[in-house]
Formats: structure tokens, sequence, C-alpha cells
């Protein structure tokens, strides 16, 4: 991605800003490549890790996960915030035990994406996870989480994706979609 | 979409808010399914659009952008924000010509998704556009808008997906997933 960075542009100000959890809101008063100046509004959000983990037989691992701000539940990857200093890797390989109860000993990096470059700079980090294994004592889990973990084959979650009732989820269709070019599915 | 909401959370107090440009950032106090209460803070974020254009040879046809707000240039397919009582499928006609110069006659819906669902409202409607002829007259564009129009071959855009390099944008990616679904690429 660094090479892309060819044309920054100039941040003059911070008019207003409004914090969230892991994120905030601001607005700034920028000078672009062009030479323009306008303000934009955009969240401010610390790097994010997502995982595909695909079992032995080449079925998926997926959460069905309550989304309070769109108000559904979706399909969606395992998933975690980088704190900073953290290596995503090991991140990742932490939060998919926290988060479904599995481990995994074999990992691919899938590259970087962006899941609304227009209004917020969250970079997600993409893995796909291979030769999982339940842990003997699973964590609990966050008891504020209301989430199921699946197991799913391909060919469902393709069928989710084409029907467009539960996977919606830009970034875990992407990860899926990167996981697909590594297995030459 | 509608079957999902069978769960819905409930609003107790927006706690603060501020305006960005076509959208907002909201802190909201809540009360979700599982009876517990917390704050969230996300984007309000009007429905927006995105569609695929394909040339009668096959070939894609995207713009290079630069986003501000990760000052990177990316490859992303056509879009526009829908305005109140707009219909989805006329303001992307629009759209497509003139961001590009270019129109379509054979148009399909390729279903809705959630660029961000954790912190965005954000619904975006895709299509698919088929049929593409160059307009006699193309409009001048927004002299405020850095872009290029490309014509890509799908082998091409999908190497740059795989590469990460410049299609790093989610919802092109998913876009273009749910298009090869339909085509049956």
């Amino acid at each position: 991605m660094a090479d892309a960075r060819d044309n920054p542009h100039h941040s003059l100000a911070i008019e207003a800003s409004l914090q969230g959890e892991a994120y905030g809101f601001v607005r700034e008063r920028l000078r672009l490549p062009m030479g323009l100046e306008a303000s934009f509004g955009w969240l401010r959000h610390p790097p994010t890790l997502m995982v595909v983990p695909r079992w032995a037989d080449g079925r998926l691992l997926l959460l069905r996960r309550y989304r309070p701000g769109v108000g559904l539940r979706l399909l969606e990857f395992p998933a975690g915030t980088l704190d900073e200093g953290e290596d995503p890797l090991t991140t990742m390989e932490r939060e998919l035990q926290e988060e479904t109860g599995y481990a995994a000993s074999r990992w691919d990096a899938l590259g970087a994406m962006l899941p609304c470059p227009g209004y917020s700079d969250e970079v997600i980090h993409l893995f796909l996870a291979r030769d999982l294994r339940p842990l003997p004592n699973p964590p609990a889990g966050d008891a504020d989480e209301d989430l199921e973990v699946l197991l799913m084959e391909p060919a469902a979650l393709d069928a989710a994706i084409a029907s467009g009732d539960e996977a919606l989820d830009g970034k875990s269709i992407t990860a899926w979609y990167r996981a697909r070019q590594l297995l030459n599915l």
C-alpha cells in the first residue's frame, strides 16, 4: 500500500471531533492534491483483523452476530481490533480462540482491505487459517456478545452471498474472495 | 433483509452527534436484545449505490480515485448516493453517465451489502450494467474529483485484488463477487 501514497493531502485543522468506543469521528480541513481546500468528516479507526477459518474438509467457520448499528444478525468471519504495538497474526490467533473456541496451526496472510475508504481510515488485515482444532478448554467468550458459531460448506456461503439475506458484510465477502484466490477455488 | 430484523434494539437517548457531509456521527444509548444497556457511536449514512459496468467483450469499467480519508488512490466501481425519494436504478443510471461518460441499456440488481455494519448503517445497493456505450456528449464531471476511468480485463482486476495493491475497496470487491455469481464466471 505504501507505493500508492504518492500524492498526500495536507491537514490544515481539526474543526471538531467526537469519540465513540475504539474509534472517533473527526471533521477536518484539508488541502487536496489538486490544490483545492475542503472540509471532510470521517471516522478514525484503529487497524482491525479478520480470519477465514477453514476446516480440513473444506467447511468454513462463521459467526452469526447481532449488529445493533443496523439492527440485523449477519454472517461474518471472526474479527478483532489491533491494539498499538500488537502483532496482527498473534492478535488474530488469540481472537479466533476467544471468539470461537477453535485454534489453527496453519496461517496465511491475505493482505489488507479498506471497508469504507470514503469516510473511514480503518485498515483490515485478512488471514486464512487452516488445520482447525477445538480447544480442550474453550474460553467463555464475552457475555455482552450475541453470537453463534457455525460451520458452513463453501457452496452454502456462496448461496447466502448471492441471496443477500444474512451474508451482507462487505469485509467478510472480501476476505472470502481473497481466500478463494489463495486456495484456487 | 426485513426478515432478519426480528430482534431490534431500543434507542434510549442520543448522547451526542456531529455532522459530516452527507453523513453524521451519533453517540447513542441503547437497550440490546440480550437486555443489556450500552452506548454506541456510529455513522448515520444515507443509502448508496454501486455498479459493475461490463463492456460487451467482458472488460470492466473502473475508476482510479483519490480517497483523502486514507491518502490513497484506489480502484473502485462507479458509485453514488441515494437522495430521499429517489429510485436506486434511476439514480445509478444517472451517476454512471456523470462519472464515466458511458450509458448502459441492460441492468440487473445484485442485492444490498453493508460495508461496515459494526459502526455505520450505510446500505449499498449493487448493480450490474451491460451493453455499455459512450455518450455522444459526455458530461464534464465534478471539478473537485481526482479520478481516472479505466477499462480492465476481469483477470487484471482479479490480479489487482490478489496483490492488494490498489484494489483494496471492500464494496467494489463485494460488487464484483456478486456480479461474477450472476454472470457464472
